[in-house]
């Protein structure tokens, strides 16, 4: 059947309320709200050189390290966002602003290529000095990506040039040749970024260049070691005690255990599968098949947040999943969609595209609020009412990662090949796709993610023979799919999580796809010490958390749900413009009676309740208070 | 009956085995191995001056703060504990080590009095101008603790001579006087060492100070704003946000919650009561009664452990009482023991006592390893077994407190007025008191708290009326009493948690006191939301753990302990000497049929499971390994 690849978003149109909404609220909110935020948090003004440079607003911690260092990420990450906005529609007031970018970055360059705001301005003598701390590399490849993205919108290349130029100079500055410095950055990024430099321009030597960082990484003489010597430090003293924290401490290919800090790691991975795709490299499809597994089996929330530790902003111990101090920051997220697609396309397995649909439904849209201009950094499972949205953050990466990821989600709908169509999500989208035996249009019409009852009209301009795969979702039991009315047998069908119907298709022809989405009671392996006795509700691809505005009586960890309560499924029109959620009868443990004690011989009375749980990411848009995912199943 | 004061640890032995093995154990290791530790971590040096200063061991965060300004505090909280081990035998080889501190005290004061270490050596020109942050007034009250009980122990004065000059420095310093600074300490500590110097020395203007300190304390204009704009620094860019914090936010008779560090509200709260008794100030004792009825409503661990959070060491939010990331620094309980002591002997109510009984038992036990030298500083109730005992501590504040507590712990036992002694403590020793009647000779013998049946001898030289009081601990349902064999009605005779037996007391009289230990399920009121679901394990005043050494299998939290499974109470010679375990017939979830799958439909399987609960306070004595207090009750 060949190789699949993704129908890019710009391709993808989004026809169903779900994702509109989203959208609209990104294009119309997010992206126009947050380059406010960069003018006014200074990171705009940090990008204008020759400058007499203002005051640190973070003033270096005692590792002797700012947040300030990976401004131009932000910038980056705000272009590539901005950029998918105008893949949607044109916007001359958000050009002029990239354009006004693109003034700054092009005066600022230096005449070598180089282009780091910050070392420019701050400590012009010391660029690549500490690549281990201080996102040199990270920045780049951020700014790339906006560059990239703002040219396949626009057809505009000036940006991108400053940074190709830009590119040049650091190949010739990284390598293994004498005279380069055999180094990569502390935070990956640049690789895939480089990556798709290389599938835009199909110039080789950044494929080669995003393999070196790759290839390099973790090699003995250790580069931070060298590096930290030549600052004159001990590189014992790395205040991360250990290069696990940037997955440097073996060389990638010998990495069979997630650590370290999330969202570089998820980053890398995405690289790697790219280049395992790219390259045909299977010691590197099979080292991320490793490492998936790892996380998967003990490392991933049921939200699919990933890195439970504020520490390290990373990984911690097997099967350690703190609710309420989850850090799960949205980014890492964000950046295990990115590998979960990668993955998916080297063997269209449902069990990658199962995670990217549950990290995309819940905490990583959980990471945007309902207004656009609102954000999660960290994800907890459970809250007492003090945890809640931020307008802005002091490390501002998961807000434009949240918009990249919506503003260009219709990209994660479908896949082709030569003659085949893959649908891997739901939620009304119609595009059409260029097939060797021909064009067809497709359109799936669903209300998916609250119904499972899904529509697909399949109209080739001509009449051919080609295959049209659906995924059967892993949580999805019980499927039943028919053509054109003529059930087709979903259990002889399903491989790898997709069925696959080939047969000649022609306009008119129709699919319809059940799933049938019962409430559904999960329950975490016993090693997760905070979930034993709690249980968690889900519905498809949703799961669910009780929120105190719905439950009002107090904090809602003084619920519990027995374990022989029926859930019902309602339809809730006066919620977020509808929506489903669950419900049940419970009970809730009273605060009565305690007469200012803590504690006492006796348990705590319950009184009956009624649960009310909503999808966890659209949490925290309405009154603050207490949140809970794992329910006490009392 | 009078006003009861506690009897010394000097006239108190303690005979009991329990009581035996902690006291030896500190005065032969723990004390010496501290001043080792003192040594071996610069603290010892530091006293040295004049000296060109080496380079910090912990550089300045990016607060400016280095915990080095507080080691002063750590050489006087050695002392005085070393002093109290003096006071049980003397010993040259320790007596010289203080006498050659003193000697570098002595070299160090400056001619004025003053004579802070650090700033002495470091900061000459900045004395004064950072009370709040920088602990010079904190430094000088545990010097002067350590100065007053060496001085008891041995009746040398020259240590204590110092630091009164240091204290007349303090004394022109500040105050309400023209030219004095309104300041007090960010840290308090002082106002209840300047208690201790009135007590010893009857000089009332060391009351007066300490009561200065107190009623300053949150006036306004705020004196650490004055001192923050006299540095150059915008007051409100103090690190901690608020001065809820150090309890300066308001007049301290104006605060009804108990808020920020919890070490430095406890020592607060202990200075408070001690003025409140000695001024007969019913304002204090009052805001005092308001204080503590607040932290046991809504912010005590079951093991007294305070201050659930690392980011200020200190308090919450109510119910906020995670288990796993409790901080409940050992300092914490060890003060709350202070204040508990204070405020019994203002009112004599056992409330007050078994408060003081169960920090002790538990959380400021449990900051002490069996070999004496390795300490905990925070006190989590549940451990997935990566928190374990340190042999030091970058603040190692904890680790004098331990040993300070244990070698006085005799004088928590037993008090007396004129015509009355009170027991508060049981656990074996004896001791003689000097009533207006005459001498009573005490002998009470038990093997509390494994066991809750106590005698008494009560022998007084000859037979005069007084009153004997037995604290009935608020854990003891049915106690039972008899003199002589004839049985005393508890019920009627309980008064505040004490029973009183006024009589002809005569040589030969003997008291019978049965306290019944039943095993105890605890429950937590359903506010606080990680025990919801949970149960605890109590004995006497001992709260129980399951550690994974007992409880072999895997992690213990995957235990469940049946609400109808009954709690056997097994002594276990083999085990530290001899203790009481608690045991019973529970159920472990298996981690078996998960096949690398962190979340299923169907609930986890259990299995048949012995749980084997050993006191809390102990563990981490043996292998590393899991440990919970609260436990599924499934």
């Amino acid at each position: 059947m060949g190789t699949f690849r993704p129908v890019r978003f710009v391709d993808v149109a989004l026809e169903g309320q779900f994702w509109r909404e989203r959208l609209e609220t990104v294009l119309t909110k997010t992206i126009p709200s947050q380059h406010v935020q960069l003018g006014r948090h200074g990171i705009l003004e940090a990008l204008t050189l020759p400058n007499p440079p203002p005051p640190l607003r973070f003033p270096r911690n005692e590792h002797n390290f700012t947040v300030q260092v990976f401004w131009d990420s932000d910038v980056g990450k705000w272009i590539e966002a901005a950029s998918y906005a105008l893949s949607h529609r044109r916007d001359a007031a958000i050009e002029a602003k990239i354009e006004a970018i693109t003034d700054d970055l092009e005066i600022a360059q230096a005449a070598d290529g180089y282009l780091n705001c910050w070392y420019l301005q701050r400590e012009p003598d010391k660029r690549w000095t500490n690549l281990r701390d201080n996102h040199e590399l990270y920045n780049l490849g951020h700014l790339l990506e906006g560059g990239i993205a703002y040219f396949l919108a626009t057809g505009r290349r000036r940006l991108l040039g400053i940074l190709e130029r830009y590119v040049e100079h650091v190949r010739k500055t990284f390598g293994p040749e004498p005279g380069q410095k055999r180094g990569y950055d502390g935070h990956q990024e640049i690789e895939l970024a480089l990556v798709k430099l290389y599938r835009l321009t199909g110039e080789r030597r950044h494929l080669d260049l995003a393999a070196y960082f790759i290839d390099e990484r973790g090699r003995k003489p250790h580069y931070f070691d060298q590096e930290a010597v030549d600052r004159g430090e001990k590189p014992t003293d790395f205040w991360a005690k250990s290069y696990e924290y940037n997955q440097s401490h073996k060389p990638v290919r010998e990495q069979t255990k997630v650590v370290g800090h999330a969202v570089r790691a998820m980053y890398m991975f995405s690289a790697m599968a790219d280049l395992a795709a790219e390259l045909n490299d299977e010691s590197l499809k099979r080292a991320c098949e490793v490492l998936w597994a790892d996380v998967m089996a003990s490392k991933i929330y049921i939200t699919s947040g990933l890195g439970p530790a504020a520490a390290n902003e990373g990984f911690t111990e097997d099967y350690d999943l703190p609710n309420d101090t989850a850090y799960a920051e949205t980014c890492a997220s964000v950046a295990l969609i990115f590998w979960a697609q990668r993955m998916l396309h080297l063997d269209l397995d449902g069990n990658y595209a199962d995670m990217l649909e549950q990290a995309l439904f819940n905490n990583a849209l959980g990471g945007l609020s309902r207004d656009g201009e609102h954000y999660f950094y960290s994800n907890p499972l459970d809250s007492d009412g003090r945890h809640s949205r931020w307008a802005w953050h002091t490390c501002p990466c998961c807000t434009m990662n949240a918009s990249r990821l919506i503003a260009s989600v219709g990209g994660y709908f479908v896949s082709a090949s030569d003659d085949a169509v893959a649908f891997h999500l739901y939620g009304g989208i119609s595009t059409e796709v260029d097939l060797a035996g021909g064009k067809v249009l497709l359109r799936e019409t669903s209300a998916y993610p609250w119904s499972g009852s899904i529509r697909i009209e399949v109209t080739p301009q001509a009449p051919f023979d080609f295959t049209v795969k659906l995924r059967i979702p892993g949580w999805a039991g019980g499927a039943e799919v028919s053509v054109n009315g003529e059930p087709v047998e979903v259990a002889v069908s399903v491989e790898n999580g997709y069925l696959s119907v080939s047969r000649l298709w022609q306009a008119g022809d129709r699919i319809a796809l059940e799933l049938p989405m019962p409430a559904e009671r999960i329950y975490a392996h016993p090693l997760v010490k905070e979930n034993v006795g709690r249980v968690a509700l889900k519905r498809g691809p949703l799961v669910y958390c009780v929120e105190e505005t719905d439950n009002p009586g107090g904090r809602v960890q003084q619920l519990q749900l027995p374990q022989d309560a029926s859930i019902d499924v309602e339809e809730r029109r006066d919620l977020f413009d509808g929506i489903v959620v669950l419900a049940a009868d419970a009970r809730r443990l009273t605060d009565a009676g305690w007469d200012q004690s803590l504690y006492r011989t006796r348990p705590p009375e319950a009184q009956p309740a009624r649960l009310t749980a909503v999808p966890y990411y659209l949490w925290n848009n309405r009154e603050k208070g207490s949140m809970q995912v794992w329910i006490s199943e009392g």
